[in-house]
C-alpha cells in the first residue's frame, strides 16, 4: 500500500530506490567454531575490528570538537574508548576466541554479556546504568566485524540506489556506505546540522530526517521515494508516481549539467564586480574537489583532521607535508590554512583532562593554542616552511582579545626567526588573518587594523554566539536564525568595517554556500565566498545573476528594519 | 615567625583576627557506644544531617544554576544526591546504628568503606573512580553530624573574629558561618567570582583567595591580618603592624559610617540629574537590607530563591505570598521581578531529564519557562495576583527572538483575561520589560519597541556571551572583561537605543555596584542602577560628586577608541 511521509528536508533532490534497513547489529549475532588452524585469524578479525572502532570513535570526536558540541559527544566518547581498554573486555574475549575456538562476534558478545552481569549486581543505580556504555561499545566492534560486508546493503541489478533507513547515523557509520550505490538517506531522528545531514550534503545525497518511526513503517527492499527539498518521502509508490519523479529528478540532473558548463566562466556580477568563490576544505584529499569546481583558491582549510583517529600530536614534517601537498597542488592561488579549532577534549593523550561545564565557551581554538605553545610552535613552523610552496595564509580562529591576537603574531615571527636561523626556505610573505565568529571580535574590528591583513568570517558560531544558542541541542536548535537582525549587523559590519580598515574579508561560514543568501551577502559589499566546493557553481550562478550596483542600496533598506518578519521576507524576495 | 603572603583580593576591607583551619571532616570521626535508650535518637540525628545535606546541595545546585556555571556542579550534586539516596549507604547507616548502639557519623564511615572497597573491586577504572563521589557525600553528613556546633569555631573573648583558612568553600559552608563572628576568609583556590568572593562580598567580609598552600602555612589560631583590598595576607604580624593596620581599619570604618549618612539625601549629580538607585534580591528575606541602604526600589528581584532545596514546584499561593510580602514592604516603590531564570538541570523532578552539552547555550530562562507553560501560567497568575499589593515590573530574562517575547507576552494576557474572570483583583497598569543579556537582544533594541516598556542590562551574561567566554572556567576566566570595546559598545548601544525608543534602561548586573564604572555608566547616560543592597551608598556618593554634562562628552570620546589598551587607560582615569 502507497503512503506519503513528510520529515525535515536537509540535504536537496530526488531519489528512487530500495529501502535498506539498519538495525542495532547485536540481534545478528551468531556462534560457530573456528577451525584450529583458523583461530589467529579470528584474533585478528577481533583486533582489526577493535582498532577500527577507536579509529571511528577518534572520528566521531572530532566531528564533535569542530563543531563545538563536543561537551556530551567527547565524554561519551571517551568512556567508550576506556571501555575499548578494558583488560576485561577486549582481552578476555580474545583468550575466548583461543580456547573455545569460536568467532569473535560472539566472543564479545559473552564478554559483554559477562560485564553486564557484573554491572546489574552493583546496587548503586547510577553505576548500573553505565552498562548501557558497555553494550554501546560491544556493538561498534560487533558492527565492524560483520560489517564488512555484512551490514552493507546487497549489490542490485535493477540501476536503482539503496535508500539508507535507520533511527540515526553516525559519522562513522555514514562514511562507511560512501561508494556503495546509496541514493538517500531518512532518519528517525535529527535536524538540519545532525550528522546525517550534513554528509548527506557533502556526498550530494537526498536526506529527510526527523521521520520519528519510519523503520517500523517501512520494510526492507521496498520502493521509496526522496524529495528532499521538500521532504516528502513516498513509500511503494504507483508506477504513475515513480515515473513523474523519474522526469524530476532527470530536470534536476540535467541543472546540475549545465552547472558543470560554468566551471571555466570567470566569477562576476552582471555589472563586472569580480567575486573570489573559494573551497572550505579538510585536508589533501580535497583537491580533487577544488579541481572539479575550479575554485579560486582555498578560504578554509581546517586542520583538525590531523588529529583524527590518533592519541599523539602530529610533528612538525607530517604537519608540513599535509599543508605543502595542498599548497603545491594550488598553484599560486591563495591556501588560507586555520589554525588547530580544538580544545583539550581533543587530545587524548593530555595530562589532567577535565570536563569544562561549557565547552563551546572555554579553552578552544586559539585560546587552546596559546595555552599549548609547543603544540602551536610545531603548526607554526609546519606552515612557516610550506610557505615557500605557494601563496600561504595563515587564520587565527576564534579571537576575540587584541592579546591574543598579538601574542599569536609574537609566536609567528619567533617561529620566522628560528626557520631562517636553520635555513629553511620560507615566503617572503605570508598573510596573517583572523576568523570573526565571536561578537566581540565582530564589534571591535579596529582592533585588528595593522595587525592582520584578512578576515573571514565563520557564520556558523558567530550566529551561536550571538543568539546564546548551541545549535547542536535540540531543545534550541529553532532559535538558530542566520537573518535575526543582530546577526545581519554583524555580518554587514564586519564587512564594511573590514573593507574600510583595507581588510579583505570573506565568509566561510555555511551562509556563503546557500543561495538563499548570495545576493544578501554581495549587496552587502562581500567579495570572497567559501564554501564546500560541492557548491561552488550553483553559487557562481547566481552571481552571474546578480547586478550589485542595484542590490547594494537595497540591502542597505533592509539592514535598517527593525521588525525581524519583515526584514525575513525583504531577505526571500532578494533571493527569488 | 612573621611572614607575608599574596593573593587575589576579592573582597574589600581590612581583618584582624585568629585563624581556624576547617579541615577535611573524615579524619575527625572517632567511634562511641550509645545507651539503648539513645538509640532512636541517633537515628534522628542521622536522618537530619541528611536532610540538611540534601538542602544544602540544593542550595548548591541553585546558586550554580543562577550562575549558568551549572552543567558541571549540577552533574556533581546530582550524582551525590543519588549516593545520598542509595539504601546501601544511609539505610544500612541506620542499621548499624540500632544493631551495633554506635555513633551515627562512624556508621556512615563503615558503611562509606563498605562501599568504597565494592568500588574498588570493579576492575573498570572509570567506575572505579566513582568512589570519590561517595566519600565526598559521606563527608558532608559527617560534617553536618559533627558540625554543630563541631566545626565552627570556638568563641572568643579578645574581642578578635574568626580567619577562616580552607582550601575552598562551598556556598553552604559559608552561609553556615553566618553569625559566627567570621572576621575574613582565605582560600588555596578561586577567583573573583567563587563563591567564596560573592559571598565574602555580600557578607561584607574581607577575602583573599588563590593563595594555593595556605592551610601548611598557617596553625591554628594563629594571628592573621587580611587587607581584602591589596590582596595581602599578613601571618603571626609584628605588634606594631597589628596598630598600623587596627588604624587603617577604622579609617575604612568611619568611611563607612560617613556612607550611612547619605541614607536619606536624594541621588542625583553634581548638575542635578536624578539617578535610581535600585536593589539586586533573592527573596523577601533581603528586606531589611533594601531599607538600611533606602533603595529607590528593587531593581532586580530573582525568583529562583523559590526552587531552593526541593525537588517540587513552587505553587501559585506560595509564589504569590512570596512576591505580595517584597512588593508590600516597599510600599509603592517600583518592585521588578523576573520570573524563572532557571533551566531543565533545576528540575530534578521533571521527566525525561537530559545533559546539554553547553548549558549555558541551552533551554533555560525564558526559553525554559516557554517550554514549560504550565509552570510559567503558575508563575505569571501569582505575579499578576501580587501585582495588586504594589507596583510591580515583570521582567523576562534571556530574550533573544522577538517570537519569545510576543508569546510571553501572550501568556501574560492570557493570565490576565483568567484572573480577571475569576474575580482577582489585578493593578490596572503592570509595566513589562526584558533582560538584555544575550548579544543579539543589544544589537537589536528596535524589536522591543512598543512590546515592552522597560529594558534591564544583565551585564554579567551578555559578557559572557559577547566574549564567548564561561567565567565559571577557570581556564579562560581571565579573558573576562568588561572593559572589552565590544562590551562597552553594546552596553552603551543599548541604553541609548532603548532610551530613544521610550524605554527606561538599567542595568542590573554586577557592574552598577562596582564605583570603577559609576561615571563610565552614568556617562552613556545610564539613569537606574541596580545592585546588591549593600553597595547602594557608596554608589551614591560616586553619583553625588559626578557631573553628568562633563562625562557625557568624555564617554563618548573612550567609545570611539579603537586600541583596546587605551580605551582601558581612559575608563581609569574616568573613575578617578
Amino acid at each position: 500500500m502507497s503512503f506519503t511521509i513528510h520529515g525535515l528536508p536537509v540535504s536537496q533532490g530526488i531519489a528512487i530506490g530500495h529501502a535498506h534497513l539498519v538495525s542495532r547489529a547485536l540481534l545478528e549475532v551468531n556462534h560457530y567454531h573456528v577451525a584450529e588452524r583458523h583461530v589467529a585469524d579470528e584474533v585478528r578479525r577481533l583486533d582489526d575490528a577493535v582498532a577500527a572502532v577507536r579509529d571511528e570513535l577518534g572520528a566521531l570526536k572530532l566531528t564533535a570538537a569542530s563543531s563545538h558540541a563536543h561537551g556530551e559527544v567527547g565524554a561519551f566518547v571517551d568512556l567508550q574508548l576506556i571501555m575499548l581498554a578494558d583488560p576485561l573486555l577486549v582481552d578476555a574475549a580474545r583468550t575466548l576466541i583461543q580456547e573455545r575456538r569460536c568467532n569473535a562476534e560472539w566472543a564479545m558478545v559473552q564478554q559483554m554479556e559477562h560485564l553486564v552481569a557484573q554491572f546489574e549486581q552493583i546496587e548503586d543505580s547510577y553505576l548500573r546504568e553505565r552498562k548501557a556504555d558497555v553494550v554501546q561499545v560491544v556493538e561498534r566492534v560487533v558492527k565492524s566485524l560483520i560489517g564488512h560486508p555484512g551490514h552493507l546493503p546487497p549489490k542490485r541489478r535493477d540501476g536503482l540506489g539503496t535508500i539508507i533507513v535507520a533511527h540515526d547515523l553516525s559519522p562513522a557509520d555514514t562514511i562507511g556506505f560512501r561508494d556503495h550505490n546509496i541514493a538517500g538517506f531518512l532518519t528517525d531522528i535529527g535536524g538540519p546540522t545532525s550528522h546525517t545531514a550534513i554528509v548527506a550534503r557533502t556526498l550530494a545525497i537526498p536526506a529527510v530526517v526527523g521521520l520519528h518511526r519510519i523503520r517500523e513503517l517501512v520494510e526492507e527492499n521496498e520502493l521509496i521515494i526522496i524529495d528532499g527539498t521538500l521532504g516528502i518521502v513516498i513509500v511503494d509508490p504507483d508506477e504513475a508516481i515513480v515515473e513523474e519523479y523519474r522526469l524530476r529528478r532527470s530536470e534536476l540532473e540535467l541543472k546540475r549539467s549545465r552547472l558543470k558548463l560554468l566551471r571555466d566562466t570567470p566569477s562576476s556580477t552582471l555589472d563586472g564586480r569580480a567575486i573570489a568563490l573559494l573551497a572550505n576544505i579538510e585536508g589533501p584529499g580535497d583537491v580533487t574537489h577544488i579541481r572539479a569546481a575550479n575554485a579560486d583558491g582555498v578560504g578554509l582549510y581546517r586542520t583538525e583532521f590531523l588529529f583524527m583517529g590518533r592519541e599523539d600530536l602530529p610533528g612538525e614534517d607530517e604537519q608540513f607535508e599535509a599543508y605543502r601537498t595542498v599548497l603545491k597542488a594550488l598553484a599560486g592561488r591563495p591556501v588560507t590554512i586555520r589554525t588547530f579549532d580544538v580544545g583539550a577534549d581533543k587530545m587524548l593523550s593530555m595530562p589532567n583532562q577535565r570536563e569544562e561545564p561549557n565547552p563551546a565557551l572555554g579553552l578552544r581554538a586559539i585560546r587552546f593554542s596559546l595555552a599549548e605553545p609547543q603544540m602551536f610552535r610545531t603548526q607554526l613552523r609546519a606552515l612557516l616552511r610550506a610557505s615557500a610552496y605557494g601563496q600561504l595564509r595563515i587564520m587565527i580562529p576564534m579571537v576575540s582579545h587584541v592579546q591574543e591576537l598579538d601574542q599569536a603574531l609574537t609566536m609567528i615571527a619567533l617561529a620566522r626567526d628560528e626557520l631562517l636561523a636553520e635555513r629553511h626556505r620560507i615566503a617572503d610573505r605570508v598573510e596573517i588573518g583572523a576568523m570573526i565568529e565571536v561578537p566581540a571580535a565582530a564589534l571591535a574590528i579596529g582592533m585588528f587594523k595593522k595587525r592582520v591583513s584578512f578576515l573571514s568570517l565563520g557564520t556558523n558560531d558567530l550566529i551561536q554566539y550571538t543568539l546564546a544558542i548551541d545549535r547542536t541541542d535540540d531543545a534550541v536548535v529553532h532559535l538558530y536564525d542566520p537573518l535575526h537582525p543582530a546577526v545581519l549587523k554583524l555580518i554587514s559590519g564586519t564587512i564594511q568595517a573590514g573593507t574600510r580598515l583595507g581588510m579583505s574579508v570573506s565568509v566561510c561560514g555555511e551562509m556563503a554556500g546557500d543561495p538563499n543568501y548570495t545576493r544578501l551577502l554581495l549587496g552587502m559589499g562581500l567579495r570572497e565566498f567559501s564554501m564546500h566546493p560541492t557548491n561552488v557553481l550553483e553559487i557562481k550562478q547566481q552571481l552571474l545573476h546578480a547586478d550589485y550596483s542595484e542590490l547594494a542600496p537595497r540591502v542597505q533598506r533592509i539592514l535598517r528594519m527593525e521588525e525581524p518578519a519583515r526584514l525575513r521576507e525583504a531577505v526571500m524576495r532578494l533571493a527569488n
